[in-house]
């Protein structure tokens, strides 16, 4: 079922479950990562030149790390050729600054192949791999069941991002060893700092909010990390209002940061003006605008 | 869509949610609530003897209240006498030592009333009411705006049972003013507990553990509730490997507690042999089994 | 899982389907059958006397039986008293002219014995059971399976209602031996037809075009029966523009039939003036307003 | 929602549809549709050599066109190289006896464009595409209204597969005027014919079973056409046992017709051999084992 293939490994038949593979045996990311998005111009061409303001952006605001090319980059909108010259682009931005991980998961094993090969020649942190969209599993084991089998088979097999919003199987995965399982639900990030879960992948306006919120943890304070949670939870809840997925959040972006990475690709959608603006005065609203600008 | 009755009221059209109700302005249950099984014999009839006995342990495992004719009770399965009987074996064998919550829904509003009235007239604590399972709704508001529009129209709409898994969810719920929110979901309570919501509706075998959870949160030691948490997790973890339901959790009840509460009603059935024996072993072997005993 | 009581049956843990049962050995129901609606007054009781002139319009539309207390009569919006007496209100206002098939689904085995034993007192045709909506099958056979264990463990079982959209389901169930297989999704009618399933359970206000439609498949006029199908798949595209629901076909029964049958019970709710007069206005634009009153 | 680029199209956002665009105005595919698979050797490349003996198969068993690079043909499995190239294998193996219908569907716009324009350069018949896997429509328009739009905005736009089991929907769609509808589920074709759809996109080893039961059909002999509905029902039956996707087709072709055409690429796996053996011994025992090997 998870078969390695001249050392890349892929992983097949499981939905929902992103892992994350390095050469490194010890290895463990750090702990707050950006999945950013693919910026882009009016046109629907990469727009490369403003990844190094993004990286310098990231930096600042206390993100260690980044996931490219995933649901949030609109991955599976690129092409290979694209994916690949992000993943450099990324790499040559972030100069040593951000530890980079490449999502390589597509529907076909020979691109992802591709990819990872790709990925590791130029020197990429690690690889990631989301399980093929089209064909879905037969039989699904459970989360914690399927790291388990794949720690046994996949050599570099390191760790996972848990996107689904079920705790006990986020906790149940916590507790599998030499496993680094890293949150991917912000809304509740709170909920898994305190089962002892502390990495993280985030959205781009999230950085401070995230590393304030681990800090207070951290310190003790549970009043003051209860407060910061709320206002990520607030900001989510416009968010979902809105849809949540890549063209909601870019536009998010836009509202809470200042910073515009442009139009989303086909099979998506940009926001309408309206919706755009309706989406801004919510957050006008909600005293939340401009939040994640730099001072 | 949420009328009152002759100072009764019937939550209509939502699914997973159970409200709770009391003429009590000010009204707020104590934080740590059983839903008791109903005991049965061999031949499937109500064993009311074994409540005093039942209520005497549940007294001593740190209850303060029982929510009773749910989803664990078989509710569904009893008839209107028989439900309006076992409240009334409740709150004689309380003997006023715990509260008791009576569930009133059903399918049908006429049937519904009745319980209400008959809960009012015997001195229920207050009622709670699940949407109809029959009619399923239309459309479907999301909780914390359900809450919203239902404490406008119903006068004694004083609370939630929230038993999603959806941490977001029950954090919303959380900040809706005067309506006092109780997790359903004891696998995750150290998540919850987190977010500021304490009280609990759990299974009759957890209660010195949900206890000793709260206390160790309270006094600021998170890595002692954490580890309390985890005893839960392996509980739960056993459990839904066996299916989860009533007729599960009452098997478990008597390895946990030592207390043989009985078969359970069809559409329900009893654990086989063979799948009660496995299950035993299961707790036996992670050093579970009766750890909920009296000392 | 499917045990017998004292002569009656109780069918266990499996959704959406109906079966019916009778203890005589060769029994078949005649092949035209009405799910009627309760009529119900502006105060939400039941309007008994309305039954005489429903029953004399279903016997002129070619109806041969009745289905009662079912989803389109809000069965579980009733208290047993309320199905005990419509059951008796339909078998006087037949007066032998249709068959009576009387749903006792319900929740509770216990109501559900007593509702069986209350149809064989007062000479209802058959019984028919709905599984229970709480507690739902941890396993589900598939429906042909089922039908084949459950005749082989309930000497009276002898049919199924099967309102699923699959036609390999029913196909498969149409080639079980002595089982009579009752079509429930009247806007596949011809599709189920042509696979030789004849009987149907369909709406007060379809007789006669379900009539018209099997006289001229029967005649071998494919193109004809065709038609008349269309005319079917029109006004239910239009129904499910409503939702579909007891709610929706109560008011529809008036605008194509000229027919009152009242409001619905909580938990549904009356189709708002509104709504009703959008709907006639699209019958009556598409012709169909009137279509099966009696000339 | 469904720009047109270039002079080609797109189709954005809708799941489970699979829509046929040709640049004539008036085009109808014939009647008869084969989905072939990909022939692959055991070390999983494709084996083009096969081609030519497939097209024989199908032309000798009454096929008029092939579909080619879909789900049966693992298309989400092959790089848009090995896509491309099968393309032309198909049509220079059919030499003119197929139509030629090649699917371009993928995640990404860009890389149908290139499928669309490869497709037309080379010759094919038609083009067809399903919407992206990964990106789901957030919200969906029902199928025949989804049509009416796009034959507005995508000149193009000829036809569609019909891959869902409902019969309302394919009626629904078989009402569109100059809009061509294809069955998708083999299953039930006489309940399609029976509603004036004749067109089908079927497996391999279907050839002659469906072109005798439309022959049977046409010829207004009902009973003959059912039983040969029958045998299509039978093996669907134990398709369905062994999964049903392209890793089981693949077998049964092999099992029915006796053609090899090889394994399954990944996240497909082959079928075991004990899995293969139990398969052949079902329809060995249902005696219709070779029931598609030309004669």
């Amino acid at each position: 079922m998870i078969p390695t293939y001249r050392g890349y490994c892929m992983i097949t038949q499981l939905s929902r479950r992103l892992v994350i593979m390095s050469k490194l045996a010890n290895f463990h990311v750090k702990e707050q990562i950006c999945a950013p998005f693919t910026p882009m111009k009016d046109d629907g061409e990469i727009n490369h030149s403003f990844v190094k303001t993004y990286a310098d952006y990231l930096v600042q605001t206390h993100f260690t790390g980044v996931f490219i090319n995933g649901s949030m980059a609109e991955g599976s909108s690129l092409t290979l050729d694209e994916r690949k010259r992000m993943a450099e682009t990324w790499i040559e931005s972030s100069d040593g600054r951000l530890e980079v991980i490449v999502h390589v998961g597509t529907n076909c094993i020979k691109d992802s192949q591709e990819l990872a090969k790709h990925a590791e020649k130029i020197g990429a942190t690690a690889i990631a791999a989301f399980s093929p969209s089209y064909y879905k599993p037969e039989n699904e084991v459970n989360t914690r069941k399927f790291c388990e089998l794949a720690m046994k088979k996949i050599p570099s097999f390191r760790g996972l991002k848990h996107s689904k919003r079920e705790m006990p199987s986020l906790h149940d995965c916590s507790m599998v060893e030499n496993l680094q399982v890293l949150v991917g639900t912000d809304f509740q990030y709170l909920s898994s700092l305190v089962l002892g879960v502390k990495g993280i992948v985030t959205a781009s306006y999230l950085g401070n909010i995230t590393y304030d919120m681990r800090t207070a943890f951290e310190a003790g304070d549970i009043e003051k990390t209860r407060d910061i949670q709320k206002i990520s939870h607030r900001i989510n809840n416009i968010r979902f209002k809105y849809g949540g997925s890549a063209r909601t959040c870019k536009a998010m972006f836009n509202i809470l940061s200042g910073m515009d990475v442009g139009p989303v690709r086909l099979p998506l959608r940009k926001l309408t003006t309206e919706e755009f603006e309706n989406m801004k005065k919510d957050f006008t609203d909600a005293g939340l605008a401009g939040i994640a600008k730099l001072k």
